[in-house]
């Protein structure tokens, strides 16, 4: 299947009015260690912007002046806290985990912590170098089965073992069995698709101005916020975000020769009031 | 009575030619403690662009340049510096505490000293998580009657020890007949009300797009820095700011499928400009 | 004489093709002190925005993160560092101190620093707590007679010892006297007035919405970068700067209650090219 | 020849839609040492609206917040540390080294471990008090011919001896001759000129609205994404990014006084949208 505007306004739904900051879901977003703050900062800016209840972010205590001069809207802690941590995963409903993490010895302990401590009512999203941490790994029992992985193909190669010219999608598909049932798969390329069981959506948008630094980011933090919020299944909640992500892309590059991530951020809240509005056209 | 837009114009009244700066109000702002910096950001954004004559901010020493990064204009020191903390005290009109001051040791020190050291001169707004240490308190005898309170639900259910089913307008009403004559209570809730003795003001403006992280502390902010300059009472002043703050983010939401709390206070100077001109509409 | 649009534009020449950034002066602004840091950054703001060639700012060295968040364009050191002070004020053409300096230790060293340092060739504006240190002392002889003094009318009776109702024209003038010859005094107040010897300026733009916290640290700094640049006497350079200052205020607030201080720096650049083209007029 | 739209148009291609990050260069920069710091922030500002691929900042461990303030699209690390500046150099398929980089201890060491590890495949754009650094070596055995230079007149009179008035284009281009072969230098002045070889451009766009401190930092910034990502030779490349970087000025100059950095970096993705589709006119 195509991932189109349609699904994108099936699943952005209008709010109720009677609602709170709750209702739109508590998110933990850990990643940005040095030298790599400015990667969770992007996928912040994202999820707020995207509509998230309430989001918090677990960084390098360094880290957060930058990040409060974006983005004072989301609360942020030193990761190396670790009771604090602890803390914040048993409150979240979702946890982002990989933007800008690397793999450092602090960037495995929180992982570590993240596979163990993670419930089956709470959502995971892998990605960036946390991908890789996972992919270390020799076996993982994951704890909830609503998983999402958002790889490049570099990175599903280490996860899967499938090298680039082999990641078809049959074969992806395969690899995708080795997860929980209801793992949704992000496989970025120049050509995304998002695949969940049999299910499989390709994105025809997107395009080469948003090739640069930071795209990856931003677009976790759509997705932790949009799977934060909507009620869809998780396979179209991931699908309009990533086509979101895209189509914003796509409008911008109209009059950008490369489109910076946060300006796609910027755009967020302008675009989903016109999607969820049923009277207007995206375009 | 509806709050609605007469309210807000006839406290809203333009500026006097011979002014200064100390005929708008000296601001202090107490809160922003680790991890929570970003709400007193917003508090301060939204206090200065209100009309504040000087803001001043109590906050981490680590929190001092995100604030400056948003706003050069408010002064800014270190909450643990205590005799700088009760020199700032002595010279403020008006004193907000609560914005993401969370109830660590340092948060009920200063705390404390704000209930000590407060004289009737002087107004106090209550907000945030100093709501929830003033409910641990036993007993508290206020110097000041120029006492604002602004909790949601839960808050004010730690407060009144009324559940959130039981938060009737009566029983709310005879709940603030326990605080000073005079104590204006912003009920925050999905129908936000406002208190004083007998009057009881009901806002028909906001929706769910304000259902995001640092809502409150804004509308704490620009309850604040209503209070420190204009001449209506506490009623009506308190009124008039909880219902721009709600108006503004309807107008944003026109194009906006959740709205920032640092877009409502980059609106409010046009949006003020607006109302304090008897020739010009809102909308 | 009443200071208007045709003096700024006398003083506001377009700039020669043949010229580099040393053409436009060298600026150095000491001040932004804890828990003053935002003042010295509206002055930098105001001054690089008014066109001054090369803009170094001497504070805290905890303030310079939130300093070039704003505006990388200036070069920042540690104001505690007095070999590079030093060598700093050698090289500047103009030296602006005040804007946030305080009157602690170090702000007291480096004023009596530039005291003693100046020279003949440097102008020298002292603003805000400089003007309060300057009154202290017993007795000052002055290096340099390039000298601008700031002061709103408290600071103007501490330096003077005129009362605020004794200061009438006659007396301000008198009080100058005991300057260096040459000496510009902007008397600020609700009717601000630019005074050097015999000759007498007076604004007729500006208006109540400037009454909020920073608003004089941003005219020192367009005063800065002003006599840095332009070839006019500094009585008709001086006033061309406090007359833009207020008249861009006057613009701005058709549409905002309270004229933010960075709002009128950012105006700067634009309001100057009409002024500065023959064929535009302002408004 | 005189460098012109034309050419800008022919370098500034349009981006091919099997690509990624990798396609449009790694670049490294290194710079923004104390009390420099703002240097190298608008030279990665210029760098990634250039549309650099991926952009990595080494600087003062102190910058980096707000390099990140303005900039999370981009890594960043202390440049302090040795190992991770040998690793990140390795990786790199361009280094500009700098703005702001001082010529202190740090400076020094950097600079000499830049032109011992520089490889023949690597690109070298150096800058600003790096030039100066390079003046001062006796002997220098260049380990790539792909360089670039860009000093002002007097960087280049200490470079090459040569004396501000005995800056022809002849003599330039005989002094040029004692760099590698193909060594592109870009001499500043109020009539910038490009030379390689017997190549020369020359550029008739820029004024003195672009005299302000950090204008040839944003010019290192857009010389080194232009070379990072375009596939025209070196002197066709450097010609195009130091002809935009004026021509935007000439823009908004049309409405700025002062023509600050950061304006201009700011304008490059829309301008190099426009010169990237050939139906549309720059103006």
């Amino acid at each position: 299947m195509i991932i189109d505007e349609n699904l994108a306004r099936q699943v952005v739904q209008p709010r109720q009015s009677q609602s709170h900051k709750g209702s739109y879901g508590r998110v933990l977003l850990i990643g940005g260690l040095y030298p790599y703050g400015g990667a969770i900062i992007m996928a912040a800016l994202a999820c707020v912007n995207s509509g998230a209840g309430l989001v918090t972010v677990a960084t390098d205590k360094e880290n957060i002046p930058a990040l409060h001069a974006h983005l004072p809207e989301a609360m942020a802690f030193d990761l190396a806290e670790e009771d604090r941590l602890r803390e914040q995963m048993k409150s979240a409903d979702l946890i982002l985990i990989g933007p800008g993490l690397g793999e450092d010895q602090l960037a495995q302990k929180a992982f570590d912590l993240v596979l163990e401590q993670i419930s089956a009512q709470q959502k995971l999203v892998i990605d960036g170098s946390a991908l890789n941490l996972l992919a270390k790994k020799e076996k993982v029992s994951f704890l909830t089965n609503q998983l999402v992985l958002t790889p490049h193909q570099k990175e599903w190669e280490r996860l899967s073992g499938l090298a680039i010219s082999e990641q078809t999608d049959a074969n992806n598909q395969a690899a995708l069995r080795h997860f929980p049932k209801g793992t949704v798969l992000v496989a970025k390329s120049h050509q995304t698709k998002v695949l969940q069981g049999d299910l499989l959506g390709e994105l025809r948008v997107g395009g080469p101005y948003q090739a640069t630094g930071g795209m990856g980011d931003t677009l976790a933090g759509i997705i932790a916020g949009f799977l934060a919020q909507f009620q869809s299944g998780n396979f179209e909640t991931v699908a309009a975000a990533t086509y979101l992500h895209s189509a914003i892309a796509d409008e911008l590059a109209q009059e950008a020769y490369v489109v910076l991530p946060t300006k796609i951020s910027a755009e967020l809240p302008k675009v989903m009031a016109k999607l969820s509005n049923t009277l207007l056209k995206l375009k």
